[in-house]
């Protein structure tokens, strides 16, 4: 298996100035095997859902390649379910509802055929539970990246050290980042969060792009200035699928094609924000992404001497 | 005269997180001309200060080669001074003290010399003192452009509107543009504003890099992630002053080439907050500069095929 995926697979209920949602279909795990689909056809998800899950959404991930073999239905229990509500300023939001529902007590299980992948992507999920995925390969894989978030840090800081100081990719945003580190200055803060483990470093701006950290080096990929941003809902999980599914598709690892997966990741992520949910990511047309790869190369192009 | 501006000739107190100083030489006129130095041989000031300026820097300026006829001195009263306090989010600063003195009656008299200049800066001042200036030229400029703040969009609306629709290219921060368009939007918003008479519109984002909007084209240059950001104090008028100072120097007012000036700018903005006041802007080497500007681009280099 080429790449292999722990997330959430869950219900959401979105508001933005835009718009509201019902219960729709969401969580990390199926934002990130959503996009991932784009690069990848040999992918699996380790994931947990309740009966009440509709099992057309798992009959779309096969019919877009994804092995569900890992997973899990609790038929009588209830899917993971969140809520929230964005501002004006999109950058910031109330979570309203997190329901845990299965995910409270999701034990997760790698069928044989996943034991083997090469690349490995934890969605943000407990610290606990990611390294789990880890300590369950057969062999190191020869990427793992890992999202995060700050409720963790709150929560479950030893834990969560333990689980970063195995990763070669943390994936996190500049808050957290701060956080994470206790330095103001992104500079500082990314060079004391790869003494904790990874060689690499994503910090997610939002609609201000992203930066990725190696050794002395970074690289600063943009945002699209958007016309509308009508749902920010999934945006960090869909950056880290084309991220790692870019990376998985050429299989090169080197902190110069990572800067290629950040675009990929950004003009997916670019994607996402257009409309409600995973709505736009089920539907992306080859051309339109290379369109838009392209359009992200073209924001920073200074032709000739400068 | 090659190039012109017009802008404050002041003091300032500033307290970062770093440290605090007492009254130190600031405004946004002498960021910009002591920035310009950098390209433009020919330059001159229209400004007003007090008897208590020092009249080491009036000599220090002419010492870079910036004509100071049109700097009036009036011996009886006192400069402009401005304090304010910056927080940890260095995007953040309270006003202190804001004592407009000689700035009050500021009458822009442009001696015969300055009436033809080419490239001319309006610094962030009262909206009628800036369009003043343009009335005063003989002849209509190459390219006028124009610094202003959300200040004067609260209490000189309709006379702003006036000056805008003069001018080649409107510099804004990412905030004033929201409410000078009363779009959320960043793209929206810059049509919006170029609806009101400016070809080009330069949003800023402080640590986020800046956006150059043109017709439907737009071009993003990163900040540089700076190990520490001491006091940005001026960053916006240092921003100004290598934007216009590559343009006159170049003289070439194309979007491709204003492409270049916006690189230029944000190096000479990421030297400006690396120590407090204009202490960093007064002695940048060449090499150090290419260097930076070097910085600049390979932040975003992405080789080869994608």
């Amino acid at each position: 298996m080429k790449l292999l995926t722990v997330g959430s697979v869950a219900f959401d209920a979105i508001e933005t100035p835009f718009g509201k949602t019902d219960k729709i279909i969401g969580g990390a795990g199926t934002y990130i095997v959503l996009t991932g689909a784009y690069f990848v056809k040999e992918q699996g998800v380790v994931s947990v859902v309740g009966g009440d899950f509709p099992k057309d959404t798992i009959s779309m991930f096969q019919d877009k390649g994804v092995d569900v073999e890992g997973l899990q239905v609790k038929e009588d229990e209830k899917t993971f379910f969140w809520s929230g509500k964005y501002h004006n300023d999109m950058n910031v939001r109330d979570t309203l509802a997190t329901e845990l529902n299965v995910l409270g007590s999701f034990d997760p299980v790698l069928p044989e055929g996943y034991q083997e992948a090469e690349y490995v992507m934890l969605g943000n999920l407990q610290p606990t539970v990611q390294r789990t995925v880890i300590e369950r390969m057969k062999k190191r894989p020869k990427l793992i990246v890992m999202d995060t978030m700050n409720f963790w840090m709150d929560s479950a800081w030893d834990e969560l050290m333990k689980t970063i100081s195995m990763v070669d990719v943390l994936s996190i945003n500049d808050e957290e980042a701060r956080q994470l580190s206790g330095e103001y200055s992104l500079k500082k803060a990314a060079r004391k969060i790869m003494e904790m483990g990874p060689q690499f470093l994503i910090i997610k701006k939002g609609e201000h792009g992203a930066l990725l950290f190696h050794k002395e080096e970074v690289f600063f990929a943009p945002a699209l200035p958007l016309e509308e941003v009508f749902d920010p809902t999934g945006a960090g999980d869909t950056f880290a699928g084309g991220f790692i599914g870019y990376l998985a598709k050429t299989d090169d690892v080197s902190f110069e094609n990572m800067k290629r997966a950040v675009i990929y990741g950004s003009a997916l992520a670019s994607f996402c924000v257009e409309q409600f949910g995973t709505e736009k990511l089920l539907d992306i047309n080859p051309v339109e992404l290379a369109d838009r790869v392209q359009m992200f190369r073209d924001l920073v192009d200074v032709k000739g001497h400068i």
